[in-house]
């Protein structure tokens, strides 16, 4: 696989005159994607059916023509203001019942059908009239789906959808009340319309009616996208993609993924790092200009599972955002070690977002490649100096992990539903066990929970996993090393309810979950090994071997042959341990590396990252900061 | 009186079949009492006016032949969902004017009257069909009321019961005009139908109008109550209670109490500890799994008040709960500990709630006797114990006290209401005092603020006491011993104004408050003593004898003969000593108990309580971790 | 200039028997204003159309004859409740669409033009009536605009004048659009009735549709005011004031002022210290009774330019308040230190709020002169004390200042809708350069943003000034000493927009800012003097002189003769340095004051305040805590 580079670009942003300029400048920075068109609506259809696509015939024809290849945004995130008019309940309604008005983006409800008819008429139109243009490469569907909250949406649109959604599920009245356990308070419904939205009850919802909700979103999402690609589909045969985002929980990427073939994301180190990384005030300032050493990493790795191997970073953060509490610049190097980082892990193209600063609207703080001047900003020239050094590049191959760590949307929903302790989160446990293994230096996959083959994996890790699949279930026995479950794993039905056997019920293993308790923040669970649970602890009722114990003596972790099951949550040091033991038992080799230093091998080339701010030593070589070092290895 | 044990259950929950073995498992436990049916109104109408009984019919033969004694609730907490058809504005609106959904419970608003009737429709029902049943030993109305902050409603219904209440005690506009104040900022009405709720104004609503808002609303509770009881009466002479929550203050339980005959209440220690009482993180984490250590006290000694001696715990926490932002399990023997502890300050009766954890429902994470499997949770066995204790133990006799706390709902109201430092809270001051009691080893009454005869203790204190009630002045003179007026005591008339006099206004004791101060967190008034007052303190005109003065030689407490007045909040160690050297001038004997020590004496026997996680020492004797230990006095 | 001291009074209050004594005290307690009437519209006007005006006859009467000149207030704050009846809609809304109800005051939307047609109803009839009346010796204009939040209404009323708004500035949508850059995410309008007002948007609204919405809430309060102040002028020549608020920037003060005579403020030292101050824990402890020693004066200094010369503390705090968090009492001293130096700095009246604690309503905790039992309150000697020195006080004069520091309003708009760093705030901003300036122990002018004159100052500093005004880049050269612009500076278009050549575009300074960094609390940019910046930094293109460079040598502040640009946010102590050096390069003498310490001289009198609660020793003299020193120069 070739790698290469792209730009986000906004050709209707800038006057005409300006676009082969830039275009020549791009080609000249060794950039080879450009994607456009996404935000561009009320340009393509000022007022209603009338169309003004000429604009964006020259501009893909002058980008295609200095040799880029185009990706072509679907202008759906970003309906024009007349489309309220012909639409006036399209907008969704926030937890608290107020509309969420035009102004911005995204102003729309998944599950309103008059906007969904609009979005195929301008899908299709865009479809006919560029689905076979050669310039254009890709597409992409909307624009980061679930962005600024915008999944859950509690209108009236949804409320109708949600009934019809729950009919076809439960089919019965009878069935949705005993699924839901709706005895209990007296929370019987007689027909499907009597069912609201799971917000503004006077105390919380019952935990089974949120789910259900959380699914139903989900599901509303995927119709949504998969509606657009059904359309591309009769028309162009390029690939069609989705930019997903960091941290973003409030639809199964997988099912979306499923219609598309290209999984990208939108990464910005700097901004997640200070607005949706739960770390120390330390660590936070120690990484304040690099972002968190496996934060993309991790994304990195989950949307490679979401695009069944194809994924791109769409958006690459290029210097200072405006979005965040706070904004500083990225120290020098950086913007190019994300850069190999992502190629590290398998990145198919890495596009910049954005081209040029815009001097208005509301990113007009956010750096581009080029200032609003259109001088340089100091991202091109680390960009410039990767397109040079992939030149120079052997082609990208396949990276072999040995251990895979499931993640399930299903059971972000759930403990976000019912998180018992208030600071459980279910992508906080997952990325606790994806920093221990990077940390042990391992080539990680992430994998889906219905994964129905384990055997390439020698370590398989599921922790929180809400409800286990019949598929994971029985691919089980298909691993030849270790499986471990965490906590709360399999906890669950899929009903939400409690299973009567009280869980995790795994198989050949006589373990059963007999009590948890949630800890707050400085309370903790101490272990043998003088390590601790922190977060959360489970009283197992078991008589398998124990592998790891509290120091009272009860079982901490179990184990029958090589499936395993811990009771708790692990301070970091402890899940280390117990992490890098496993891997021992399996065979792997591990390291111990420090915090900023971060490596991943693609079986032909071992790659180093130094994330910090000093000169680290590792091996006998010496790493700058922000340093990027290949080492070829066979 | 003969103390025993009971349990709440949702026969409506489990399976027919399974109610002869839950019942036969009960009594074989050494429970004796079986609260049922508070939330099954679905069951029992599951549509309008089709009356399904006959189940539960058999559920209280079932566990009435077992030998149990059932409490049965009117279950008009959980409006079924086809009532919100019937009345759609029964709901709650909130202060921000949203509606309070359904979907949980508690989803009505006190003033609605179409809900009214059918409450009393329903209860009717009930008590013509219970009412001589003989196993049905005592009734409860309605669930906790108050809980999730369901006093204050927002509604239209509200608003026009609010008017009329006020034409009622105002009689004309002219007298409600002056008794606010309402020429300050022309706030003056025409109609008593111009008057709004006091929510979403500009800038703080007349305190005055607000402290009528909470009086009315606190009398919709009543009303709404007495219109059950009254049904009740009606039909059986079995004994009625209602179930009171910890530290809910936004009705007079005097008040509601008056027209019953138990009061009850829902003793969750740790929830509690964690999300309803002012204290030290490091105090919350020594507590953590045994819950503050006065705080059940606190509460068991206000309900024997509110309940005129007769008194339950209705729910009893058994295990690790599922509302509290956090939910530790409690330490062994604790269920034990709080069980025992209730008995202490007199309660006849203690269930625990609930037989069975529901696998389903809001609240799955709520420990139950038994586990959702059906094996028995670790409280089962504390509840057995006890029960054989029980058995060995004598016949429970009325405890005497020598100090008595003057305790007061609308003094909570009024403070809520008019803070004037921020974290000054009604029942915390009560609670400081409170804890300075508990500390000095001493048994406590609380008393209600319309006492009308103190001849039976030596020390009574009324911290905070928003007006004195012209029983209480004239019960006076009644007191042999010393009486302490705290700050902001008797510092307002009935209609919120400041007095002319300026307060307190006590008989015979010279003392004015010139001029008061809050403070924040960190500031304080430096006392002679070496002490400190902390949160507020007060200038007094002052010629009465000074006990207490400030570091700058101003008086802090003065006093004429028996009465005395405190004028400002001590810091904890201050209380203590000043509480204790009252209490030695009236001869009282006291201790200085740790902690985590506790005592309580009916006595004949003196009861010891370690709330700790650690031996203690006491008086020679070691009291292990959660302690209970019964000396016999004569 | 002769001072002079008054006081707050409600006639309507207190019995009119009472009148002719108060009046008395007032006068032998040696006031001689006294301001009445702001809020008393329900007695002038009990119904529509019923006028009961003698009352006030005969206060301004009584008041007039016992030799005190009046100060009438317009009603206008506090329409009654029948106001709503005929003006349902009259109320302002919230940024949650919730409309502010009626029950405390300020309860009206500046955009509704049938609340504005019975102001100018009630003004006129007030005009007519007391316009020539002798003892009327000054007006008011309604009360405190801004105060609670009450600028920015998302009103119907609104939105419909914001359109209008709109098209007056625009003429057309296509100007609109451009200005607004509404091409960036489809935002473009077809028509003014399709604009909103920009709240509830979905993300951040477009920054240039925000700041439209603050110039037109701006213009509304403009042309609320003028519309009374033109019916007074018909009728009167007296002066007529407006009373404006502590940190409030919800308006362009100056463009009020411009139709008024006088400024006057609100000044409430220890309420605004704990609620509208950023400062550290330990700073705001040290000055709880004593408020802080720079806020009073900032605003001085601020509201003389708003008066352009001519200004009044028309609220001065006498004792504690009700409305802070918390509410301590003034050390004793502070109130005539208050007064004192709100004369240093060129006051002509302070009038204390208010006469007599009121019992009842909202401020029935806020200290007056006088306790609600007449006694007097500790502030009354106090203001008695001035009232002597006064009088043997040489006539008050005009001080000159060598240093301007300019405050914009539309600055603080701008960075409180797009302040890209959490805690970037203009007026933190100016505040920190305004206290370095008195820690420099020199007299301070600050100017409009439009000042067209800089001849008379040796230092102007301008840091965060959004736009450089023409009038104000065309009045550079008349500085004949420093001019700085600091962070920020000029780095707009007024259309909110990034000029094309970055800014700050400086006429002769080569100075470019091509980046900027905003970093949060802890994180900081050394400099090679050893200091930081702090909360923002940024990259300079530049060939102009260094004077302040960052540790790594990147430039920090650039000169070309006398105009600098400071690139970044100083710490306090580095500020400090910054202002010092530069004000010795112009030869102006400076110290180094203790944080209590502050001073102003008038030319021939030097005020020395000591804000601290310890004695300070300065130049050989002792200033005891709360010490006012006045020594004479010449
Ligand atoms: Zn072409
Ligand atoms: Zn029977
Ligand atoms: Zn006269």
């Amino acid at each position: 696989m070739k790698r290469s580079l792209g730009v986000c670009y906004y050709p209707e942003h800038w006057p005409e005159a300006q676009w082969h300029d830039d275009a020549a400048r791009m080609v000249a920075s060794g950039l080879t994607w450009v994607r456009i068109g996404e935000f561009a609506w009320s340009r393509l259809e000022p007022d209603p059916g009338k169309l003004e696509f000429d604009w964006l015939d020259r501009a893909i024809d002058v980008l295609g023509d200095a040799g880029l290849q185009v990706v072509l945004g679907t202008p759906t995130a970003t309906p024009p203001r007349w489309m309220l008019d012909r639409h006036p309940d399209m907008l969704a309604v926030d937890a608290d019942g107020r509309p969420r008005k035009f102004g911005s983006r995204r102003h729309y409800c998944f599950s309103h059908r008059g906007y969904l008819a609009e979005c195929k008429r301008i899908v299709a139109l865009l479809a006919e009239r560029y689905g076979r243009n050669p310039h254009v490469a890709a597409w992409q569907t909307d624009n980061e789906y679930g962005c600024h909250d915008t999944i859950l949406s509690y209108s009236d649109a949804a409320r109708m959808a949600f009934r019809d959604w729950l009919a076809q599920r439960y089919q019965s009245l009878d069935a949705l009340n005993r699924a839901w356990g709706n005895v209990f308070w007296s929370m019987e419904y007689a027909g499907f319309d009597e069912i609201d939205l799971p917000n503004l009850t006077v105390t919380e919802p019952n935990p089974a009616h949120v789910m259900d909700f959380r699914r139903f979103a989900s599901d509303q999402v995927v119709a949504f996208n998969r509606a657009q690609v059904d359309i591309l589909r009769r028309h162009t045969s390029a690939p069609i993609a989705h930019n997903y985002m960091g941290r973003e929980t409030g639809f199964d990427h997988y099912a979306v993924a499923a219609d598309l073939d290209i999984a990208s994301w939108d990464s910005y180190p700097i901004g997640f790092l200070s607005d949706r990384l739960e770390a120390s005030d330390d660590h936070k300032a120690a990484f304040l200009r690099q972002g968190d050493p496996d934060f993309q990493a991790f994304h990195h790795d989950l949307y490679r599972a979401v695009g069944r191997g194809r994924w791109w970073v769409m958006e690459q953060q290029p210097g200072p955002v405006n979005w965040a509490p706070y904004n500083p610049a990225p120290l020098p190097g950086m913007v190019r070690l994300w850069t190999w980082e992502a190629f590290a892990h398998g990145a198919e193209t890495v596009c910049y977002f954005r081209w040029r600063q815009a001097p208005f609207g509301q990113e007009q703080m956010h750096a581009g490649l080029l200032r609003p001047d259109s001088a340089p900003a100091p991202g091109l020239a680390e960009a410039e100096a990767v397109a040079r050094e992939l030149a120079d590049s052997p082609q990208a191959q396949a990276a072999p992990a040995d251990v895979a760590l499931v993640f399930d949307y299903a059971s972000a929903w759930a403990w976000d539903t019912q998180p018992q302790g208030a600071d459980f989160d279910y992508v906080r446990l997952c990325f606790a066990w994806y920093r221990a293994l990077r940390r042990l230096g391992l080539n990680i996959d992430i994998i889906a929970p219905d994964t129905a083959d384990l055997s390439r994996w020698r370590v398989v890790l599921a922790p929180g996993l809400f409800t286990l699949s019949d598929s994971l279930r029985a691919a089980l026995p298909s691993c030849q090393g270790a499986v471990v479950f965490g906590p709360r794993a399999n906890s669950r039905l899929p009903d939400f309810s409690i299973p009567s056997d009280l869980g995790p019920s795994l198989p050949g293993l006589d373990c059963r979950v007999a009590r948890v308790e949630s800890l707050p923040p400085g309370s903790t669970v101490g272990l043998e090994s003088g390590g601790h649970f922190v977060h959360w602890a489970e009283d197992l009722d078991t008589r398998a071997e124990v592998v790891l114990a509290r120091a009272n003596g009860q079982p901490a972790m179990v184990r029958a042959d090589g499936l395993h099951y811990l009771a708790g949550w692990p301070d970091d040091d402890t899940l280390f341990a117990v992490l890098r033991d496993l891997c021992h038992a399996q065979g792997l080799a591990t390291m111990d590396l420090p915090p900023a230093l971060r490596t991943r091998s693609d079986g032909r080339t071992r790659f180093w990252f130094n994330h910090g701010s000093q000169t680290i030593t590792w091996q006998g070589t010496d790493l700058p900061p922000c340093a990027v070092l290949q080492q070829v290895q066979r």
